[in-house]
């Protein structure tokens, strides 16, 4: 293990969070509220230790698979424990661990919230908490790999380890250039939309918060009721569809803006993910109409949002759903572990991972029936190496016993089980929100400091997809043998 | 395809239940209730189309793998199908869907039932029901193996599509032999709790029921309230350790009968099953010690009999547990998913398959530390094949989206989630009760019959671990072409 190299890379995160932090205290400048001194605090910390970390002494320059793995977990910790002075410094969320329950739920791009009143934050901190979920949408290792000049070959290890989906491809085959082209078309994706809202009539400030938000499939917003509070269908619309648009993976932008536009109509992963969201669109839509909505275009309107808010783990809402119909609300708690695209901003299992799993029981079935044949699993016209679908089963069974073991711990508060299980599908899909006392109406403050640090701990879990945070809690990780 | 094979073996297996009624015809003489006709129609109705079946001429004689599964996934629906006639006949269950819930049911070993009052139902037909439990238990085709004399060595398929757990064995190279001896140690077995329950003071009929629905880890009581009626702690003692020895795999008991004392200690499921048992036992009696009980004995009793009850998935209850508090009830249904031994009369998705699962997690975490070096995953020490994990896994993934394919069209029904959660996992699991409207103290009754006929198939589904299930949905599996 190479901590030198570690420590160094941490340093150097921490000096882009300090350099993030100069957008929200412009914002906290301009509206001249009680949070100017906050950020100025928290940008000398992150400054004097950021600096003393990187300037350590390293003999041996190498980044193995291991420390990219240590980087990127403890990286996502301290920028989150980093991120949470503000909001304590200033003194508008009082306890250190619920200020870190909501960094943290903003960087992972969950959107959960401990606030019971998010619209009496001043607007600095509002800015930051939204910003942090612009941040994380792409992640904060990649954020660094397209800011910092010095990224080499070797930190494919850190981008390995941050990327969602099983099988995380470069665009380009050198690493900065990537998270070059990855920022580029996220900044311009969030750009159209920012431009679109501004259109439809929202004030620029709301614009900016509701597109962080969307982009990075977050759901942070500033008003309590979050996009629900404006009751306007044109918002409704546009960020229905930009947060659809920010679930798809980024490689088929790519492709798109290289002139091959065919490329989304064929891609098995994009179908899958359309499909589900149109099927799930229309039952909920059948299912509205009559028991809560008295038109099929109302029924259409709140069904749309919810869908694409859910699948794409970001957890904005237009509506209270929690008093939707049971079937409604069951298919929406098993969009939010299906998830979005591999390679987007959105969480949850993903799609392709279900993709593949479904091929691999209709592979199943077909041996049963002709045990003799011989058949394989193909994705894109490509046989799907074993090794690959091995991983995808097992992401699958280790994200179920996490759910599980932060299910057991949470359930010490004795609320009821829909508000445990929701809220622990809701943090580990990384979606927000979730039914009962977590509902769109609720939030997350009436949970003990243990189920918020368990919250924390899964809402990162969930982000990392599962391994980078697992490997901390593994007694051979420490050893410095065998490297 | 087989198909003359294939239907001289439902045959066969036809005139085994019409044998299997005599029994509760017998009770039913005894008593002399209502229900005696019903059982001499049911009985002349099996033998006649029975008989005709298991006359159809065959010029091939061979069972492949897939008439195995046919056999298997046909002959349960059937015998499920007849042996719901007497509950409708006699017209103690009018509804012929609620009956086909009812049998299945208990075949299944699930033990869930529509009845709203099973002291009610005449002697006959209650012990029809619980016996039920007990042929499912050890399964109906292994039943019918051990039966007839005419087992070849090809009837092999029969009994792998039959027999629960990743991977099944056979106890001695001859099947017929195999079925001989496990029915001998089950019957062994289900004596000694007999005598026991006796000595301690059951009534010969109770002690019967209860002992056949122990057996088959079933869980139908002549009781409304289970064995909570009887608050008798000598008889929750008995019936709590049985049931978690039927959850043991019986190839254990066959090598124990031969000698070899150690192996139990030796077996890595057992140790797992044993360890998983007790540490739920100890967290739930802390949980439920002072708010629920007020001492410590009180909360052992009823936490030790509620455990070794949902583990092995029997499903009896000695207290209405669905007033727990809600860490006690979320450690209840992970275990409904856990699962007894393979190998054992007891359902879920099976310990070893937990325990394969755990050491592939073990072996991933290793593999990111440790890149260049390969670890296997070991079982009784022994390497496990790639196959076999992949197969479990893939189970897994099976088990949880059928779990959520059943959850959609049961919550068209509208109830509350916790009820459809509970309801779907506990047939599903083939435990029996769940909780809300389903738990110790509800019924199946009020869901509509589309539900039931879910509930029907989620049940048979569980019981025979999917696959031979499924298969009956493949279009290809139903083309007489590439046997």
């Amino acid at each position: 293990m190479n901590i030198a190299m570690i420590l160094r890379n941490l340093g150097k995160l921490l000096l882009v969070e300090a350099g993030c932090m100069l957008l929200p205290l412009l914002v906290a400048v301009i509206y001249n509220q009680n949070d100017i001194m906050a950020f100025l605090i928290t940008i000398m910390i992150l400054v004097v230790i950021g600096f003393a970390l990187s300037k350590i002494p390293a003999r041996n320059k190498n980044i193995y698979a291991r420390d990219g793995f240590a980087i990127v977990s403890l990286g996502w910790i301290l920028v989150s424990l980093f991120g949470a002075l503000p909001f304590c410094i200033s003194g508008a969320i009082p306890s250190y661990i619920d200020a870190v329950f909501e960094t943290v739920s903003g960087f992972t791009t969950t959107g959960s919230s401990i606030l019971r009143d998010v619209e009496s934050l001043p607007k600095g901190l509002l800015f930051w908490r939204s910003f942090t979920n612009w941040i994380g949408g792409m992640g904060v290792l990649v954020m660094m790999l397209a800011v910092l000049p010095t990224a080499r070959a070797d930190t494919l290890q850190i981008m390995k380890a941050e990327s969602p989906g099983p099988d995380p491809g470069k665009l380009v085959p050198r690493i900065g250039q990537s998270a070059k082209i990855l920022y580029r078309m996220y900044i311009g994706l969030s750009l159209i939309q920012v431009i679109l809202l501004l259109i439809a009539g929202m004030p620029l400030y709301d614009t900016l918060i509701h597109t962080f938000s969307t982009a990075g499939t977050g759901g942070f917003s500033n008003m309590n009721t979050s996009v629900g509070a404006y009751n306007n269908v044109y918002y409704e619309i546009i960020i229905g569809v930009f947060m659809f648009l920010f679930g798809v993976n980024f490689t088929l932008y790519y492709q798109v803006l290289n002139g091959d536009v065919k490329s989304i109509a064929k891609d098995e992963e994009f179908r899958f993910y359309f499909f589900t969201v149109a099927g799930a669109i229309v039952l909920i839509t059948c299912n509205l109409w009559g028991p809560i909505f008295g038109t099929i275009w109302e029924s259409l309107r709140y069904s749309f949002f919810q869908v694409s808010s859910v699948i794409t783990t970001t957890g904005f809402s237009s509506t209270n759903f929690d008093v939707w119909p049971a079937f409604s609300k069951t298919i929406l708690v098993a969009l939010m572990f299906i998830g979005a695209s591999a390679g987007s901003t959105g969480g949850g299992i993903k799609c392709l991972r279900f993709l593949l799993l479904f091929k691999t029981i209709k592979r199943e079935v077909r041996r049963i029936i002709h045990p003799r044949s011989i058949y394989t699993v193909k994705y894109g016209g490509k046989t799907v190496n074993g090794d690959v679908l091995f991983g995808v089963m097992n992401y699958f069974f280790v994200s179920i016993i996490l759910f599980a073991v932060s299910l057991f711990l949470v359930s010490l508060d004795d609320f009821d089980m829909v508000s445990n299980f929701t809220a622990v599908a809701a943090t580990l899909n990384n979606i927000g929100p979730g039914l009962g006392i977590v509902g769109p109406m609720g939030n997350f403050a009436d949970y003990s400091d243990l189920s918020k640090i368990v919250f924390s701990f899964t809402m990162l879990f969930g982000r990392l997809e599962i391994y980078p945070m697992l490997i901390l809690f593994a007694p051979t990780f420490w050893k410095r043998v065998n490297i």
